[in-house]
């Protein structure tokens, strides 16, 4: 007899878990769908095709690749036998979902026909990847996505932002709002002398939250970029002023792509980026809620290899998170140029951000968000007591539920206390206990599990007393 | 470049039918949550450990298998390395949910200590089979499904057809709702003579749908089993009779168990099923409501590997489906008596259905429930004329989403003939438009599509205005 298990990185959602995250994504609908986005939802399977080469080499390491069914070792070249990366693609055609952007992008291809643009969905599905799980990461896990597809106005930007703040406000719990844009990071490339170099530049600061500055400055030597230590010096101590509009007025004083001995059409490129970037940040800023909790982060370089604009990463800043948690983001998203090119529709822009449930869930829970959660059910448990009481446990429970009570019968004539247990168990206060006396009476003996009080209901007062004593 | 394609059985769901899905979801949900049935969620992967075995033969050759990790073929025995069959099992060690069942089983070992029993679950999740897709049949799609585990009273085959049935009546489609019960047919073995006879009885039976009452005869001589024709003729002249009561009577007073020349104990479990099954099914009729959509039919032979107890099976009954509308069932269930023994955790009882809901969806749509969907949004579409009216128009939407009107900005600075396009596409009959006379007004001028009256409101006016328009 087997032991049963899971694989490793997935998990059983259990009711009370299951319950909050339901919650969670309600909330997260509402705000969509008040801001006019629509949902649709795609297949986990996909054609390997569509999902191989748009996430680099690593991502297609990381893709779940489902066996072909039938003879598949028959098509198989045979001297491909022992070679199980050159093999792969043989014998599987189909894969698991690993994001939602590039399903996203696929169904905008196919769908384009129907779809009035621009184009703004949500996508609420899990996604699978074959990572290394750990703390906060999952094998399969859930994306919530939100994107707008086919229109370049900043206001899709300042829409998505306001989104975030929107749903986060409404799950009560604090965070903070990170935006960079990408044209402040080309602005870099004449100071840095060559794109391997703004490159390797970017990688390094991209790991500024976990080595710190200092670390990034001996990471730079180590790599021998030396030249650019200054550079990184420079964005700190931009970083470092009190606002928004003072960071972005700083760089915009500086002219950082203004580089003597660096060609001339690299700084003309490097001019025309800064200054498309502080225009747009000016105008996104001037269209956001003036909050705090909005900041300009210079250093920020995510995902640099696919967004071409505003880049964003939501993180918990909530002082009732304890000192030490620490989990990375709980969301990010950018700006794109070309969402549809890998599929052969050229110009189609888009700009989006993901929610990441799973870590939402585990900072809240963390936060102490769902300590108030009541177990209590507003509702009644029926008990009968003999086979005999089924009918009139039956008769009770659909009046009841006809007056919106949730109701429950226990579903076997088990002993009182065992009914009793499951009472308590579950939640309910309030029991309606069904024996032969009562079914002589046509009657119901309610009885208050918190006080002890019992009294016996007849069949037509039933309601009207359950609805008394629960305050409904 | 290339087209994008989905995998052959997979579809993508766009905004309208999603949202007709999610409807019928949240009015089951409401349904399970009233009766006191709380949600689950277990992973789409699950070790083949697990799922192998558990569906037959063919279930197994169904299965999605992932492909391991890695250097797969490494660990793979050099002698199998050309049978695919036996190579399968070296390579993949999970597979995707075939159903919600098995599932079920393994959460309740995995869990038992945390939960509350009786257990009453429910679980609405895609599941995945590689079967060859046709009308009604994907290759993933979803299963709703409503159990009860740990309890053996006929109080929960009570629960669950009135669930079916005031499931199917809040989604306006009509019923039937088919019941046997597998003791009346275990009822027929000493009749048929052996066990082996008695299932071949029964796979032949259960094509009766597709054959017809003579097609059934004329396969069972076929299989050589004359002798099993006039048990099949009393069983339909029982069939025949008008009502649940007259049926159970006729199946009671014939005694079909007692069979001369068959051994006594085979009588005598004959005998003992049937009186039980007699005893559930009036018991059980007697706690339904008394709906001519719920029958007896001694015919149904469902799922007989597995059930044990009263079987289930609903199908469409609805005057507004097209005369030649033909999909099979849209739900079905049973008990069984031992949900976990497979994982090692004997004598706990189950009993469950399941609403199919892609057919359900199918069916719906056939019998044109979806017909009268309105397109329309009682909300409003904010244009703005020029980058200078996007604060104008961000602070307006604030304002009105405020007080709960749906409202969307136009995503750029379009020309206004491409905003009021979309603004038809979308269903919004009042658009507000902003240039640069409402800016230096700062007004809204509103416009209602359908009339192409317009007027200037104030921003303080603005939530009243668009409250009376709209009728909110």
């Amino acid at each position: 007899m087997q032991k049963p298990s899971l694989p490793s990185g997935t998990r059983d959602f259990a009711p009370q878990v299951l319950k909050r995250r339901q919650a969670i994504m309600r909330v997260l609908e509402q705000v969509f769908l008040s801001h006019g986005f629509d949902p649709i939802e795609t297949p986990a399977l996909e054609n390997l095709k569509t999902l191989l080469g748009k996430y680099g080499d690593e991502g297609d390491q990381l893709l779940f690749r489902i066996l072909n069914s039938g003879d598949f070792m028959g098509k198989a070249p045979e001297e491909l036998r022992s070679d199980s990366k050159a093999l792969a693609s043989h014998i599987s055609d189909r894969g698991l979902r690993y994001d939602l952007t590039v399903p996203l992008a696929r169904f905008v291809v196919m769908n384009r026909g129907q779809l009035t643009f621009p184009f703004k969905r949500y996508q609420m599905q899990p996604v699978w990847r074959a990572d290394r799980p750990q703390k906060g990461r999952y094998r399969e896990f859930w994306q919530c996505d939100i994107d707008i597809v086919g229109a370049d106005s900043v206001l899709c930007e300042a829409e998505l932002v306001e989104m975030y703040l929107e749903s986060f406000a409404k799950l009560g719990l604090g965070v903070q709002v990170r935006i960079n844009h990408r044209g402040l990071l080309d602005a870099l490339l004449p100071a840095l002398g060559s794109k391997s170099a703004w490159s390797e530049f970017m990688i390094s600061i991209d790991k500024a939250d976990k080595i710190g500055r200092e670390g990034v400055s001996q990471d730079l030597k180590n790599r021998e970029m030396g030249h650019a230590v200054s550079v990184w010096e420079w964005l700190c101590e931009a970083q470092d002023l009190d606002s928004f509009e003072a960071k972005l007025e700083a760089f915009e004083a500086r002219k950082i792509y203004e580089v003597e001995d660096a060609n001339a059409q690299s700084v003309e490129q490097g001019k025309a980026a800064c200054e498309k970037a502080i225009h747009d940040l000016k105008l996104l800023k001037s269209l956001l809620p003036d909050q705090a909790s909005v900041v300009l982060d210079l250093t920020l370089a995510r995902g640099l290899s696919y967004y071409t604009g505003a880049v964003f990463e939501v993180s918990a800043d909530d002082a009732r998170l304890p000192a030490d948690f620490r989990l990375g983001s709980i969301g990010g998203g950018g700006r794109y140029d070309n969402l549809t090119g890998a599929f052969g529709l050229a110009d189609v822009p888009g700009v989006g951000v993901s929610f990441g449930l799973d870590r939402i869930y585990d900072t809240m829970e963390a936060a102490g968000l769902f300590a108030e959660d009541s177990q209590a059910i507003a509702g009644v448990l029926l008990c009968p007591m003999d086979e005999e009481s089924f009918a009139l446990a039956t008769q009770a429970s659909r009046d009841l539920r006809a007056a919106g009570i949730p109701t429950e019968i226990y579903p076997s004539a088990a002993k009182l206390k065992k009914q009793l247990d499951y009472a308590n168990n579950r939640g309910y206060a309030l029991v309606g206990i069904i024996g032969d006396q009562e079914r002589a009476e046509q009657c119901i003996m309610l009885k208050n599990l918190q006080t002890g009080q019992q009294e016996k209901i007849g069949m037509q007062q039933l309601t009207e007393q359950v609805k008394g004593v629960l305050g409904v």
